[in-house]
């Protein structure tokens, strides 16, 4: 008999946190004499009171183990549930908007995707901009403690492999998540705390800065102004891309780090493949700029910097319409988006450690045709990488492309067109942001589409945000079995 | 120490083959009264010559096995050579094209694409577009033995799952490969002139039933029309569409029914596969006309069955500009032209059976993770799918991804468009023929892109016909050991 209450009982509880956390945006519209902060004050009562009934009548179900099943519903239920009670300010305040208008915006935050539907960010509350900004933010520890500690266990997507890596408690999956949040709070806290006050520095207004911290150090994106980055171009860019990068990273190596161990750090193959890669990618549309367009090196430096970064990422910050460069940087932006940061980082997409996988079977592959007799392995890291982690992570990359081909196939069955379809639906299963076009590209906003479309994108976003298994395994008949 | 002589005495004769069906537009031509005839004669003399000398120069070095290097070198060897000497009439003939222009409709016929280069078809020397459906009727029978008789021993793309089929003369590569080509050809010259006929009874001229036959069987695409099929509208369309699956499904299957053995032909589950797919997407896109944009239902259908087959089997006819049905059918045929048609067909892309045997892995991989301790494996005809197949097949589509994303950004770095980028590649990797847009859209012609791009896509055009793996395995220097 499946037994509801553990997964109850966990959602309830972060409901109810998420309600408390409300309190916050309230005070901010409060001390600015915004009337927005009754919409704060009634989301936080709903949310509280609604996530604290449920965990109090689930409490008696719970104990230190979950099943499979559980711990399926646990990690796609809470990004199911949160972005709801998350809509709620948004619903309820002002701007007031539409419930599938919030939802996305909700689900966009807390998946750390950044594509946003709201315009007029200059002159809005500064309790909803912040609002944004912490459902990122929760959004970014979120999905490095799902990373760490469910979805090893769930084997999906490959994960498997980082099992075993610094933490001990393997089979109890809900202490070893309380060891591993409790260990990368302080790291997250502290890397947001140093990323607001550089931005302090370059010159931003501390709201700014405080907002920019939390949707940086989540790879989210979000931003308070509509113009997004372009309205802090210079030195803050820089501070930006260098954050990005830190949240890309395996954060158990940050754990590691403080602990005493820089090696790990230092070693870490898929940390390196992903640096060397930002900066190939970084040379490459500079050059490609000053050598083919005949731009200024400076700016187009700065520029690729930034932008490189933010799409590799998936942070999905715009400083400039990269589109006005060319077709060339559109269609690198395209795949690049596709490759993602490390493992058990704020990123979503594809990510470094898979291709690094994929690459090297397909390296075994080449030199199996060559010596069909001789026995040979992908590896990762210098280890041997067994048959199941392989087959996970091919199964991901093969459902990923798939996905994004249906995903992009009924968006255009709503009535978008070609370019806005296939990149609105490669962004929001690699959670990034902005996409390709007119519509939803750098220098647009996804308000414009309709509301199937605007439903379509917001599963894709939960589908790519839970490594995509985890979705479609719930909805196999076989899952409810047993 | 490595061998060339086997490999330059079968490419030599084939070459001197080339060359002597040159003397067969060269009389087309001649009883035209069209000077051209001199290009044909002066091509013919040329290669026929060449490609004698050539074998003559390596004749006593072939014995009956190959080597494994010598058989991955055979087989990219033919598709690399050929196209040069199949561009010859291009080059010296009426209207003389460039030699990027010649080869690019030499690659795009031989590899059965069909995208073209040339314009003005409607009054082009007669011998000059025979030759071009000859390459793609060659192209289209050169592919079935490959498919048949190299891959499945160079372990290619998951090829090996076919290996026992049919044929015993497993090991000795030149003689099976003698044997399936006798066999399957009676069924191939049947077919086409089944086909060439059907077209006379819609009311084709001779010539025109003649040509589109042979770029019918190939699933080439090649027309004599600018309009392409746009010029025979009606009836026609329903034969294309037949023929076109016919010349999609295994032609191993053909062999077995003409020798008296039906039932692998209707037992088996690729082609039911395929058939069911086939339907579907023509009632989607007949419903999607018909219920979204208003459409009669006759014309709608009609023109759904021409362009989805003409998709799907990477034929690439089109009847009509399918970009003015919306965007819905622009990123459906996108996506269809990813699938293809059957193993050991003339067709190519990814193919069913791979995605057969990858939706086997996936559901796998769900079972496998409910039951973490349970051993599945993925089945394919019912059999369970070996390691080996499994990790070739899933290496082909990774592979196949990864490099339509880098000829699409060589692509755009050459200055081409962004939708012209992405499609162009798909549709060269994938030989179907049209891409999307303006320029290389179904209403398009490739003339106007750069030369640089012309190359790109004849590359292409080449990876995606062997079959990715056979081109990139001979760029490793592990090949040239030993």
């Amino acid at each position: 008999m499946f037994d509801p209450r553990p997964v109850g009982y966990v959602i309830g509880l972060l409901v109810a946190v998420l309600g408390a956390t409300m309190l916050l945006p309230m005070v901010v519209d409060m001390a600015a004499g915004n009337p927005n902060w009754r919409a704060f004050l009634e989301s936080a009562i709903i949310t509280g009171l609604t996530g604290g009934l449920v965990a109090l009548a689930c409490a008696n179900g719970v104990g230190d183990r979950l099943t499979l099943q559980q711990t399926f519903l646990l990690t796609s239920g809470v990004w199911l549930v949160l972005p709801v009670f998350g809509a709620l300010p948004f619903v309820l305040g002002v701007p007031d908007a539409r419930p599938v208008d919030a939802f996305f915006e909700a689900m966009s935050g807390l998946t750390t995707t950044g594509s946003t539907v709201f315009s007029g960010l200059d002159t809005m509350p500064r309790g909803t901009l912040l609002w944004r900004s912490m459902l990122q933010w929760f959004g970014g520890i979120g999905i490095i403690v799902v990373a760490m500690a469910f979805l090893p266990e769930l084997r999906v997507g490959g994960m498997q492999i980082f099992r075993s890596e610094a933490f001990e408690t393997s089979g109890k999956v809900l202490p070893r998540a309380a060891q591993i949040a409790s260990q990368i709070w302080w790291i997250y806290v502290a890397l947001t705390i140093a990323c607001g006050f550089a931005y302090g520095a370059t010159g931003m207004d501390p709201f700014d800065a405080l907002n920019h911290a939390l949707t940086t150090m989540s790879t989210g994106g979000f931003s308070t102004r509509d113009a997004s980055f372009g309205a802090f171009q210079g030195a803050a860019e820089y501070v930006a891309a260098v954050f990005m990068v830190l949240a890309s990273l395996p954060f158990v190596r940050y754990v590691q780090f403080v602990a005493g161990e820089p090696r790990p750090l230092w070693r870490d193959s898929q940390i390196r493949t992903f640096l060397v890669l930002v900066v190939g990618l970084v040379l490459l549309m500079s050059a490609y700029r000053v050598l083919g367009n005949g731009d200024a090196l400076a700016p187009a430096f700065r520029e690729g910097v930034f932008n490189v970064t933010s799409i590799i990422t998936g942070t999905g910050y715009s400083s400039t319409d990269y589109q006005l460069w060319g077709s060339f940087p559109m269609i690198l932006f395209f795949f690049v988006g596709l490759v993602g940061g490390c493992s058990a980082s704020t990123t979503c997409s594809i990510k470094v450690f898979r291709y690094q996988i994929l690459f090297s079977a397909i390296r075994v592959r080449i030199k199996a045709i060559h010596a069909p007799h001789g026995l040979f392995q992908p590896r990762f890291e210098g280890q041997p990488v067994d048959d199941d982690v392989l087959s996970s992570v091919m199964s991901f990359f093969v459902f990923f492309v798939v996905t994004l081909g249906l995903t992009a196939v009924l968006l255009s069955a709503t009535g978008l067109d070609a370019t806005t379809s296939l990149s609105g639906a490669a962004t929001a299963l690699a959670n990034i942001g902005p996409g390709l076009g007119e519509h939803i590209g750098p220098a647009g906003n996804f308000a414009g589409l309709n509301a199937p479309a605007k439903w379509i994108l917001s599963v894709a976003m939960l589908i790519g945000r839970l490594e995509l298994l985890v979705v479609f395994a719930i909805l196999t008949t076989q899952f409810w079995r047993a």
